[in-house]
């Protein structure tokens, strides 16, 4: 990839997103509310708003009362300009989620599967009959879709055997896309995540953000001066596969050391075999029900919990830190495991004295570590939706990603 | 820092600096070549071209004759615009560099101290000197100072004491332009090797980009989308504080297992004394001069050298994948100590195998790991050209750093 050109077309196209943003976090508001928090001339707003309100993305709500001067012409984001569809794939697991054009959630269908769903036919109807039911929940049709992201969890992994299913959907694809009928958008976590807290995060406040995914696997997604950073290869943000301790854990990507393997779900239950083998919570598969109980024994003072919790801490704070010393980000949000736990409060408060006094430099003075981040299901619905902002000439390709 | 917004006024800015650095590039060049080179159109670079003539920053250079077609004028950045001075300072040494306005060495002063110059003035009267000094070897006199760039390894460590001649020159800034009388901007090593790379290195044609710099201390420069990645606080790229081990060697940082510990001048020689105790270069200073004496050993055998040197590979390799890991660069430019090593090539295999085979996904799949990384003189000799050329009205504020 060579040096990024930017043309006037794709400034146009950056500030009709940051007005659609704006409009998004204040749920209701005006082109003078919107200049004020965009930082944009009223004239833009106005020239923006009449773009998206002829495209039905915007809709006047009428005049708005106000304590002083005269009302003035209320906006919001047309939910009901149309559905996106989220696709969220494992080998045996399907989660589809319908939501509305201001990015709400309408339904929700998960469709679990005994023996993983491998054969590429089978992928294929496995999603079309999961689209049918979540629609149906939805009360939306196929018609009412502008555009349909597929969330892939191979990315935060090496590189999946071609037999299965995220490879399948990769080879697959334009059989899906000529089932459908429809614009389809594939991207990995990390990107999701960012785009997430763009649209509906810290994203919205402050322009330097690392989204940080803790489940069984971990990644980060990184926003940098206000746009997420992809990598030459659409690969950036596999913190979950930096190092931790050299020489250190195997990981299940094949190499020693990663914060993976100490932080993600089996890593922690790793924690807990180390400092108390044979304790019974280690006995239970490593997924989140783990950490839910993990965090019941450690609020019932169990001292192996205890132990493992304050370790597990130790590790995300230093894991953490990485992040803040080589990109100095505002704010941390964090989304997955910690928010299922009792002791969320405890690791966060030695993550914040971890990062905040051991980061190298003035790096954390401004620095928010919250719990509050968004998840990848909202992120690909958005990236889905920015899809469907190119298709009809308002946004340029820059924003998107390479698919 | 809230959301970045873009102006059209960004965009003539960021293209005129584009342009200018294919220009550079090329040493001399036509419009077409440069329409070529940059992927703008023929009119864009006209325009610009335009604006870089009638400021004196473009000269053309006469008709080149073509093999095909008619003749057309040659163009060339104009060296003799003006000169653009840096400063590199630590409390015993002081280097001055006088660059032509097309970022070419003129003369460079080195002074040394046998006591830290820590006194404010006398710090300030030390600069002065030494500025005429450069500029006299130079031919040149303060009248033709485009521009001046302080380069303060601070950044690098911890926060400074006041006392000390970085934080000095913080507090006394002002003065010291009054002194001078002349714009001056002050950046951090890691911003100014990123920057380098934008105008003479690597950045030329990749948009991807981590600049390493390995000396004493180290740190990384990175370039993500055709720009600098500056964080929150101007204080990303700590890569030298980000972790190699978790609870390992204590770093000059005060943390434990910082990579600095391990790749940093002073870490080599540790990993020397740790394979060989008593070994006789451990006695060295841990400077530029041990590397070399190690490079020698290495070179004529010494299975502790050979030891010492691939157990570094080793380390260098790890951290270095890190970075792939999270920013997904296509380039890794090496610069400092590699350079001076008869074994850089044998490293270098290391740590392309370890990188290559080791990264996450297919994130390594163009990646180059080359050693001929620019320094951090060049970058702020480039950032303070970039300053000059806002001060004249051709480049926003946003390319350029904070202060």
């Amino acid at each position: 990839m060579s040096a990024a050109r930017l043309t006037s077309r794709d400034i146009r196209s950056e500030s009709r997103l940051v007005v659609m943003r704006a409009l998004l976090a204040a749920g209701e508001s005006t082109r003078s509310e919107l200049a004020e928090a965009t930082g944009l001339s009223l004239g833009t707003v106005s020239t923006i708003v009449q773009d998206l309100l002829k495209y039905g993305i915007v809709v006047e709500t009428g005049l708005l009362a106000k304590t002083v001067g005269r009302p003035t012409t209320g906006l919001r984001l047309n939910a009901d300009r149309g559905r996106v569809v989220g696709f969220y794939l494992e080998d045996r697991y399907l989660e589809t989620t319908v939501f509305d054009a201001s990015l709400g959630r309408l339904a929700t269908v998960e469709v679990t599967s005994e023996e993983p769903v491998e054969d590429a036919d089978a992928v294929i109807e496995w999603i079309l009959d999961a689209l049918d039911a979540a629609l149906g929940e939805a009360r939306a049709s196929r018609d009412d879709i502008l555009g349909i992201g597929i969330l892939l969890p191979g990315g935060m992994q090496r590189p999946v055997k071609a037999e299965t299913v995220p490879s399948a959907i990769w080879l697959h694809l334009d059989r899906l896309r000529d089932s459908l009928g429809l614009p389809i958008v594939v991207d990995n976590p990390l990107k999701a995540i960012a785009t997430a807290e763009l649209w509906l995060g810290a994203g919205r406040r402050s322009a330097n953000v690392v989204a940080v995914s803790l489940g069984i696997g971990v990644g980060a997604g990184i926003i940098q001066d206000g746009a997420v950073v992809r990598g030459a290869t659409d690969a950036a943000g596999e913190w979950g596969h930096s190092l931790l301790a050299f020489e250190g854990r195997l990981c299940q990507c094949g190499r020693r050391g990663c914060v993976e393997a100490y932080v993600g779900v089996p890593g922690v239950q790793q924690t807990l075999a180390d400092t108390a083998p044979g304790h019974p919570l280690t006995a239970m598969p490593p997924d989140f029900d783990f950490i839910a109980a993990l965090s019941e024994a450690f609020t019932a003072g169990d001292p192996d919990a205890v132990a493992a919790v304050e370790r597990t801490a130790e590790f995300l704070g230093a894991a953490l830190t990485d992040l803040v010393a080589l990109l100095n980000p505002e704010v941390i949000a964090l989304t997955g495991w910690d928010s299922a736990a009792a002791w969320r409060e405890r690791v966060l408060s030695i993550v914040r004295r971890r990062v905040l006094d051991d980061a190298p430099g003035d790096a954390a003075v401004d620095l928010s570590i919250e719990g509050s981040g968004t998840c990848g299901m909202d992120g690909i619905a958005a990236i889905a939706y920015e899809r469907f902002m190119r298709d009809i000439g308002l946004v340029t390709t820059r924003v998107l990603p390479a698919l």
